[in-house]
């Protein structure tokens, strides 16, 4: 096979859901939520697929839904898209990622990552022959090491890739974070693909601030949105992508050839939910807020040192302060075997290194079920 | 951009229905039928989409379509796969058909493929870093030439992919056809990558033969299949494959990089679908035959001569009876501009050559639209 693709391990989250099915252990592993988005948005879908063509749509994706992502950056980040040639409907955000790297990147071309890394960005970086350069944040702070992410570009900069708000450790990138990498981007004359999927998870009254936004980087910026992040819809795979013609050009050959097209129905369900007014969106943050504070309390009753979580579906705690002894895959497997709980070791978004006592819990899940999962932990430690 | 993409145009067929969009012509281009498929199935995703998870479900696919998937082939090809380990479900064959070439194919890898080809297959295997090795067939019979697909095979190959039932050709590889290449693949260690999507659309009283019920083939196939085409359901982007785990797991591999996994309430359509009797897949066929037969009555009386076609959604035409100077291209141009409907041109799934007068139709029409482009035809030649 691939030495790519054969050499690596199955992703984390399906290795911990797996396990967690085997155990019957409550799953705070992946990134998923454990009810189901709005019924309305659900039943946009489920009519569509009744009543309008299940056929090939644009690979582009309905205009619909087109439109719909165009006005949702001009409602919240008073973004002017051109719904006709700067958006392009993907198979999630994971395809997305995939389209715009391959898209972008040709043998050579150096990419900036910052760690920690959702896991699928790395094989894909050097599947389109990138050299990946690394630059790492790091628990309790997560601060951005400046003079490094300035020294790891260079004249053979392709890209850089963002993630905030930042999965696994909650963090949204400042202003001034931004700014600055905007000015890297700049001076290199690179561009930046942002994974924003948690544009709606920024809590405490923060607001989320695209790149794209920033002076001079509306056509240096390719921005990946959710369906399943924002209408708590997972299983969806409905992603998004903004970005100025020049862009997603070659970003659409990738796609046509890795997927083609989205189902037409779930985009007429995304296309609604797009369109709802500012009240779900808000509403959506206030209840992830809510379920974040509660799942945040409960861990420090458990005893562990709990960080801060602005945004994202994740809480991220330091486990040494109940006495654990041994790394963090040691611990996530103590706490499925003998816990009941599963959680995600942080050492897995690393390529190397000392982060090994950090585990990440995910908080959108009914009250009820980390109610549960915090009993069990308090049982234990 | 990365040259293997950016270099490459829109894909053919969206090329064309864009063309029919915008000169309101009849679009007997890309294949996709013009009605959906059954609303037993419909209602199935909607009734999953109201009533079960519409989260991420396994990466693998869910456990009732992997197995409905399993039975299929028992039932049809008398099989024994292993629902749990030997089926994978994934965003239509197009990912399929990317995951296995870039699961299998490593970087100097010799891929042996036959043209006309599917617009995906080169640059996937270029981008795996493959060296492809074409071989073709031609109109009018479409013979397999033997004796350089032989010569196409060295102790280099890895893979070959055979696309049976063929698109653009319409032809439907034969039992000893199949044996030859079987008896190639093993000479030379090597496994098959089978794009099988139009298993149940063979005419004649034909039967569908997949590679993999070859002697010695059960472990060297990978066996690609399609809802979209076995449903009528293009949009929904659910394809399966099926192969032993050895093959399956590099496989599953790009699969979690690429797209992750695929809408649980289109998979519960789908396994819903392939749980039918036989009288939906006999009655099925018989259906796409006479809309096969009402369409080359059609052809043939326009003036073209019409080729044979034994399988697929398509026919394929020479046009030189008509008295058209000129190629396939511009006789496709002439058609959407001067008659109102749209083909697509046969030279689009060759790299290059002297096959420039044949254009394909696709059939999966409603009768009353095939009879008004034929009409339009028929005024015009
Ligand atoms: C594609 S499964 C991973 C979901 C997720 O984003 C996470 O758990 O980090
Ligand atoms: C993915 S669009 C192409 C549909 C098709 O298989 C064809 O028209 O050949």
């Amino acid at each position: 096979g691939n030495p790519l693709f054969a050499s690596g391990g199955i992703t984390i989250f399906e290795v911990m859901s797996g396990l967690a099915r085997k155990h019957n252990a409550i799953n705070l592993g992946q990134g998923a939520p454990d009810t189901d988005g709005p019924a309305d948005i659900r039943q946009a879908a489920a009519d569509a697929t009744m009543n309008m063509s299940n056929q090939y749509p644009s690979m582009m994706g309905i205009p619909e839904l087109r439109e719909a992502v165009a006005r949702h950056n001009k409602r919240f980040y008073d973004l002017d898209i051109d719904a006709d040639r700067e958006v392009m409907v993907t198979a999630g955000a994971t395809e997305a990622l995939a389209n715009a790297i391959l898209g972008l990147v040709a043998p050579g071309d150096e990419v900036v990552l910052i760690e920690p890394l959702y896991d699928s960005y790395l094989p894909i970086v050097k599947l389109a022959g990138g050299i990946p350069k690394l630059v790492r944040v790091t628990p309790p702070h997560w601060e951005l090491p400046r003079d490094e992410l300035a020294a790891a570009f260079s004249d053979k900069t392709k890209l850089v890739l963002i993630n905030s708000p930042m999965n696994p450790c909650s963090k949204v990138f400042s202003d001034d974070e931004l700014g600055f990498l905007a000015e890297l981007v700049k001076r290199h004359d690179a561009y930046a693909l942002c994974d924003e999927v948690y544009e709606h998870l920024v809590f405490d009254g923060r607001k989320h601030h695209p790149l794209m936004t920033f002076p001079g980087m509306r056509d240096r910026c390719v921005r990946i949105g959710s369906a399943g992040k924002t209408f708590s819809l997972t299983g969806w795979k409905v992603g998004y992508i903004t970005a100025c013609a020049k862009l997603l050009e070659p970003i659409s050959k990738a796609h046509q050839y890795l997927v083609f097209t989205t189902p037409p129905n779930l985009q007429y369900g995304v296309a609604y939910g797009l369109n709802q007014d500012d009240s779900y969106f808000n509403g959506f943050t206030a209840v992830m807020e809510n379920k974040r504070d509660y799942l945040m309390k409960g861990l420090r009753e458990v005893g562990f040192d709990v960080l801060d979580s602005q945004g994202t579906y994740f809480i991220t705690c330091d486990f040494r302060p109940l006495g654990f002894e041994g790394d963090d895959e040691a611990f996530c497997q103590y706490l499925i075997e003998k816990v009941g709980v599963v959680a995600i070791p942080v050492s897995a978004f690393y390529q190397q290194g000392d982060v090994r006592h950090f585990v990440r819990f995910c908080f959108c899940k009914r009250e009820a079920i980390m109610e549960e999962a915090i009993e069990r932990m308090k049982k234990v430690f």
